[in-house]
């Protein structure tokens, strides 16, 4: 009898076999996308988009055959004995769920929302640089009725933005994250207008020096490689807007920006993407061109990248290590700050109207903004034409400011252009997440942030690795916080780390 | 009534979006194969070649589908009062012709190729490091019974290699090709050794000095700005071994490697590659998506890259032009040079082993000698284990020499691990047919060389554009021949070419 009846089954073989065509076909796309955004010339943007839609549309035309429902329905009986966590239950688990999802959107729709979205984007970028909402408005109608559509056909149970939310972070509501986005925003406010009043306490001029780009780049692989990025495995390269992507087992790069006029800025971008591409370098290679390959949600991912840009980037203990490094690629700028004129410097927080720019106590609230936005246009209470007022109230009550212009302020983003109404959200909780982790971690392995202090990550990321990466996506983002804290999502770790934190730095 | 009832007849237009499909698939792969030679990371070769095997299953799939060959057949009765050069009868005939030759051959034995070759290629790189033929004899022996049954299947008149080298110069025969080759070696072999005699007479010491990288690569993009290649819409890497691919239209790029002992590696690799580029540039936007949109063969591509790196990059005219601009970027090294003296350096002639090292009047011999062998192999007069020997007779009897081991004799090139056989002759095609044009653009435009002491370039590549690139595939090699100078292939001019210029270097 065989050791692995389901493994070996011939079901069980055909559906792995389908399943990774399916992502042969997304992870060609990816690297047609990676490509598009570091080196491709400026003549190849109409076939590669083309390119692009033909992989999107055949992987999913093979991922929705019917016969790809036929052997999950099939299968789902057969492992129901294994184990929960098993690689076969996980697989069939996981591949139904987005089986479903997939299915219940007509192919007309997915076309639909393609073009449109392909339109709005081009449209956000005319208005964006124009600083004209008006010629974006009726595009983001006809992207917002397109994605009332898709929520009605996902199906929800109370809100259509959680059928929207559910792609982004399977298994999660609404229900769930506003009264932890409340929480935090009641302590926040507050936090702003203190270190406000306080403004003049900590000086970050230190960073604004003209610093050669070439050592900026060097200085980034140094903080890569020390975390523990494998350079065998991914690279990394310039790109306007910084991401990391896996474009095959054993193939996880990320891309920074450089400003010549402040290093940090390249520094904790890398930090950032570096933190998300530990998280696929450690998805083992059995997962690997199954849907378990990828992360548990996209809050977890941003778990991992917030945790090693600011929970470790921004510490003392970092700046112990590293800034002996930077002061030998910048004598002029560097050599005479200590590690406390870093530290306070790479923390200063100030309210400003780009959500990209913003610090660690700012951060969230940029995000709880989109997120009440977001909801009041999907269900239609909030009109399209009034989404500029009330974006810069919102922006006055949370942050006390407002943008300069709409170029500044609502059409900062290009997130709704793509139709990604439910995603901001996962930005807040990857925050949340990674102290809620850090605390875990440091609690089982109370050495991990002094050893930081000495150039060691390896307890850190081993413990991530063991606890979080190894899983893939086995888990939804509720299980896998159950798991490895044994409770659920909490907000106050995070508050607490950022209250102490900024008292200590603002003498609040 | 329609301007056009065949292109806007439903069936038309289902064949060009089928067709469509098959080629982004094929491109999107070819964005795969350039990543994989320039940038990717060691870790993610695994993956990405089962990435690039499912694009190419999947294109074949699509292709051989049987809806594409009823589309087809019907079509090609309707296309036939069109004119024999309108794009609706090109695409029909062209296609039709793919069409056939693709579902002759098994997918079984499409698999067992792909397989075989890949396995081969491993095997092959191991046996050249190790200088052990008898380690790849037999993959090469898989590979030749593998290649029997397709040139079976494929079907032929006279002889199996027919069937392999139409797929690479289509409607060319051993027939064809083999009485002009004859006439070609009859007069190389003794211009070969009348150089011999006299190798003191050019002297290239100039050339092996210490070049730097940046300045070579300078250098390179000069040139191909100079000729015309256009880097809107395409761009120049490093590779271990050059290439041009198309990565979608407007996306045409290329790669060169550098010595930094003799910048002319890099300049006339750059300089070849950008011939190839310059072709599959000038194919126009109508014919992208289709299997209109590439070259008309391999021979027609090579002799646009031999006619820029050659007839052109060769030339006295050439250097009247660009030894300035050398001798800016190296003055130390070239600061005294004067025209005649780098004409003569990088026109030297020496028989040596190595295929892709050797000169002008020495390289069809290599190719000549392969011919003859992969021809007996296909049969099996010749025995894989007697290659070896046979290899370096022939190398003898040609070129004087016996290579120094395997390695640098009969391992040395790829192709035959690849399943590539019937491939070489469309080198020496190349270069019979690029003096063939160039001549037949001199005729008609006796301007053209003059022009390029100047740095005009223009009239040499509108001229190619108009005559031949244009028509991308719409004809087979021999009707674009005669189409463009009114005559068969002909050995002659490139054979006078040769031997007015060695004559003149060598005091003959």
């Amino acid at each position: 009898m065989s050791r692995h009846p389901v493994r070996d089954s011939s079901e069980f073989k055909e559906l792995l076999e389908r399943l990774a065509v399916v992502d042969d076909l997304a992870r060609a796309a990816a690297v047609l996308r990676w490509d598009m955004e570091t080196y491709m010339p400026p003549g190849g943007a109409g076939s590669r988009s083309q390119q692009v839609g033909t992989l999107r549309r055949l992987s999913h035309q093979h991922f929705t055959d019917p016969r790809t429902g036929e052997l999950l329905h099939r299968l789902a009986g057969v492992v129901q004995d294994l184990p929960y966590d098993s690689f076969e239950a996980s697989l069939v688990r996981r591949a139904l769920r987005d089986y479903e999802r997939a299915t219940r959107v007509p192919a007309r729709l997915v076309g639909e929302l393609g073009e449109a979205t392909a339109l709005a984007s081009h449209a956000w970028a005319r208005a964006r640089s124009a600083n004209d909402f008006a010629s974006f408005a009726p595009y983001l109608e006809r992207n917002l009725a397109l994605l009332r559509e898709l929520a009605d056909r996902l199906g929800y149970e109370q809100h259509p933005y959680d059928a929207l939310l559910d792609e982004y972070e399977p298994g999660m509501r609404l229900s769930d994250i506003e009264p932890l986005f409340e929480k935090l925003r009641d302590a926040l406010v507050p936090l702003v207008q203190a270190i406000s009043r306080r403004a003049g306490m900590v000086d970050d001029s230190l960073l604004h020096q003209p610093y050669d780009e070439q050592r900026q780049w060097q200085l980034t692989l140094e903080a890569l490689k020390a975390i523990g990025y494998d350079f065998e495995r991914g690279r990394q390269d310039r790109s306007a807007h910084p991401f990391t992507t896996t474009l095959g087992f054993g193939d996880v790069r990320l891309t920074t920006r450089i400003d010549p006029q402040d290093f940090s800025s390249a520094l904790f971008s890398s930090m950032h993407e570096g933190g998300h591409a530990l998280y696929e370098q450690g998805i083992p290679e059995e997962l690997a061109r199954t849907p378990l390959g990828d992360a548990a949600s996209l809050g977890t991912h941003e778990s991992q990248s917030r945790l090693w840009e600011n929970v470790i980037g921004r510490s003392r203990e970092f700046w112990r290590f590293f800034l002996p490094k930077a002061q030998a690629l910048f004598p002029d700028q560097l050599g005479k700050a200590d590690v406390e004129t870093i530290y306070r410097a790479v923390n200063r927080s100030r309210p400003g109207e780009v959500r990209t720019e913003a610090d660690e106590v700012t951060y969230n609230l940029h995000i709880f903004l989109r997120l009440e936005l977001e909801k009041e246009l999907l269900t239609g209470r909030l009109a399209v034409k009034e989404l500029p007022e009330a974006w810069n109230a919102k922006m006055e009550s949370y942050l006390g400011i407002r943008p300069r212009d709409d170029a500044h302020g609502v059409l900062q983003d290009i997130h709704w252009s793509q139709g990604m109404i439910g995603y901001f959200p996962t930005y807040a909780l990857g925050n949340v997440l990674s102290v809620q982790f850090f605390d875990q971690a440091r609690s089982e392995r109370p050495e991990i942030l002094e050893a930081v202090a000495h150039g060691e990550f390896q307890p850190l990321l081993s413990w991530l690795r063991e606890r979080i990466h190894r899983h893939g996506s086995k888990f939804t983002p509720k299980e896998l916080v159950e798991r490895v804290t044994g409770s659920p999502i909490r907000v106050e770790p995070y508050l607490a780390y950022l209250q102490r934190k900024y008292a200590e730095l603002y003498g609040l």
